[in-house]
C-alpha cells in the first residue's frame, strides 16, 4: 500500500481513468474538479476519499498532485501552485504536452520535484462518465524527467505507472512534442477535415451519412475529441504542429498535381509507399503485441 | 433457388464476400479471376460451382456477370463484352466509381442490360482469403440504374442484395461520385497521408510506433487499401477528389493562419464546429443502427 497523499486535479477521462487504475495501490486520494458531479460519482464508487471543487483545499495536505487537465489549465495551476503550498511537494502531470509544462516545473521553488508525464491512450468522449480502469493498460506511459525529479517522485511514479498496466518510456519533452504532434495532433487535424468536408456536404444531402461507411468511422473518431483539449494542445504544441502541416500540404500538392498531369506513375508509387508505410507500423505495433 | 447463371469477375475481398453472401439463394456460381488459388480456395470451400483465369470462357454461358474488380478493370472488360458475348446478358458491378462505368454500360449493344452497384463497406485488408459473407450485412448498397437496366435485372439485383443483408440506395452516378469522395476517398488520402507524416518520422526515430495509440490506428487504417483499387479510384473520380481536396487544404491554411496570429476565437470555434460535426454524424448512423 502505497501510504504518499495523492491530489489528482482534473478527474476527467484521463485523471478518473487513473484515479481508478491506481486505487488499489493508494491508501488516500483526493480529487478536485469543478464539476462536483464528478465529483460525487467518484466518491460514491469509492475512487476517491476526498473531493474538492477548491484547488487550494484539495492540494493543502498533498504529498503528490498529479494535474490531468488540458495543457493550459495545468500551466496556470503551476504558476499558483507555489503561493498555494509555501511548503513544497511533488508534482507529476498526464498533460498532452510537454515543453511548456516542463518548463515551468522546472522553474518552480526547489522545495517542489517536479515529473513530465503523458499516457498514449484516450477516447473521443470524456468526462468521469467515460473514465474507465483499464486505460492505460498497455499503454506506452511517456515521462519526461526535470532537472527537479526527486529519485523518491520517479519511484512512487514507477510505482503508479506499474499499477495501471502501463509501460514507462523516457523521452525528453522537445523529443515528445514532436512525435506526439505527427501520431496524435497532426492526425486530429486530418481527422477533424475529414469530419468537417463531409459534414458540409451533408447540410445539402442527407445520403452522405448512410453512404458513410466503416472507413469514415475509424477515420473521423478521434475528431470527436474534447475542442478545450485540443485548444490547448493546438497553443501548447504549434511549432511542432505548424511545421508538420506544412509538410502535409506540400505532399498533397505534389499528389493533386501528378493526378492533374496525369502522371499515373508518381500516384501509383505514392500509393504502395502507403501500404507499405501501413504494413511496417502495422507489424511494429503486432510485434510488440500493441 | 435463384436458376440464373451467374458469372462474378474477380475474387478478391468484394466479389468474393459477394459470392459467399448469395450462395445460399443461387443455383450456379462461376467466377473469373487470375489467381488461380483464389479460384481453388473459393471452389474447395463450395462458394463457386466453377472457376477460370479466362475472362472470355468465364462470361460464355452467363446470364448475369458481376464485375468486382477495380474500376479501370471493369471499364475495360466493358469494353471486350459484346465481341466475346455477341449475344448479349445482365450486367452488374461493385465498382468504387460510378460515372465512368455506368457511361460504358449505357454504351453495350441493346441485347445487354446492366446496373451500376457499389457497397459501402470494405476492410483494409483485400483478397479471397480476406472475404466474409457477412460483409454487406446493414451496409448500404447503392445502386444507379442505367436508360438499359431492365426490370428483371432490378429484380434479380434486388434478390441479390436482399440475400446479401444490405440496404439497397438508388443514386445518380454523379451524385454518388461525389458523396463517395468525401466519406471514402478524400478520408483515404487524408489517412494516406496521416501514414506518410508519421512514418517519416519513423525513419529517423524508433520511439514514433511505440508512442502511437488508438487514435493514430484508427486514422491511419485504411491507408493500407489495396493500391491498383485506389488508383483506379483516383484515375476515375479525379474531379471530385481534385475540387475537395482544394477544399481541405483552403481549411487547413485558414486554421494554421489562425494558429499563427493567436486568433484563438477561430482556431476555438473551429475546434467546437468540428465536435458538434461529429456528434450529428454519430447520432445519424446510430438512430440508422449502423
Amino acid at each position: 500500500m502505497l501510504e504518499t497523499k495523492i491530489t489528482i486535479v482534473g478527474l476527467g477521462l484521463i485523471g478518473g481513468s487513473f484515479a481508478q487504475a491506481i486505487r488499489p495501490l493508494v491508501r488516500e486520494i483526493t480529487a478536485v474538479d469543478l464539476n462536483q458531479a464528478s465529483l460525487d460519482a467518484a466518491l460514491a464508487d469509492g475512487t476517491i476519499d476526498h473531493g474538492t471543487t477548491s484547488f487550494a483545499v484539495g492540494v493543502r495536505s498533498a504529498e503528490l498532485v498529479v494535474f490531468a487537465a488540458p495543457a493550459r489549465t495545468i500551466l496556470s495551476l503551476l504558476v499558483e501552485l507555489p503561493s498555494i503550498k509555501p511548503t513544497g511537494c511533488m508534482v507529476f502531470d498526464l498533460g498532452s504536452t510537454k515543453q511548456s509544462i516542463c518548463q515551468l516545473m522546472e522553474m518552480l521553488p526547489p522545495n517542489f520535484s517536479s515529473l513530465g508525464g503523458h499516457p498514449m491512450c484516450g477516447k473521443e468522449i470524456s468526462g468521469y462518465e467515460s473514465a474507465d480502469s483499464d486505460l492505460f493498460h498497455n499503454a506506452t506511459f511517456i515521462l519526461c524527467p526535470t532537472s527537479r525529479t526527486s529519485p523518491k517522485l520517479r519511484e512512487i511514479v514507477d510505482q503508479l505507472i506499474a499499477q495501471t498496466g502501463a509501460n514507462p518510456l523516457e523521452m525528453n519533452p522537445a523529443d515528445h512534442d514532436r512525435i506526439v504532434a505527427s501520431v496524435s495532433h497532426v492526425p486530429y487535424i486530418l481527422s477533424a477535415l475529414t469530419t468537417g468536408l463531409a459534414s458540409q456536404q451533408a447540410e445539402d444531402d442527407e445520403r452522405v451519412w448512410p453512404v458513410s461507411s466503416s472507413g469514415f468511422r475509424d477515420t473521423s473518431r478521434v475528431s470527436g475529441s474534447d475542442p478545450t483539449m485540443m485548444m490547448d494542445i493546438l497553443v501548447t504544441n504549434k511549432t511542432a504542429v505548424k511545421s508538420q502541416l506544412y509538410q502535409v500540404i506540400a505532399e498533397m500538392e505534389r499528389i493533386i498535381k501528378a493526378m492533374d498531369m496525369g502522371d499515373d506513375n508518381t500516384v501509383r508509387d505514392w500509393l504502395e509507399q502507403t501500404q507499405a508505410n501501413y504494413n511496417t507500423y502495422y507489424k511494429a505495433k503486432h510485434s510488440n503485441k500493441k
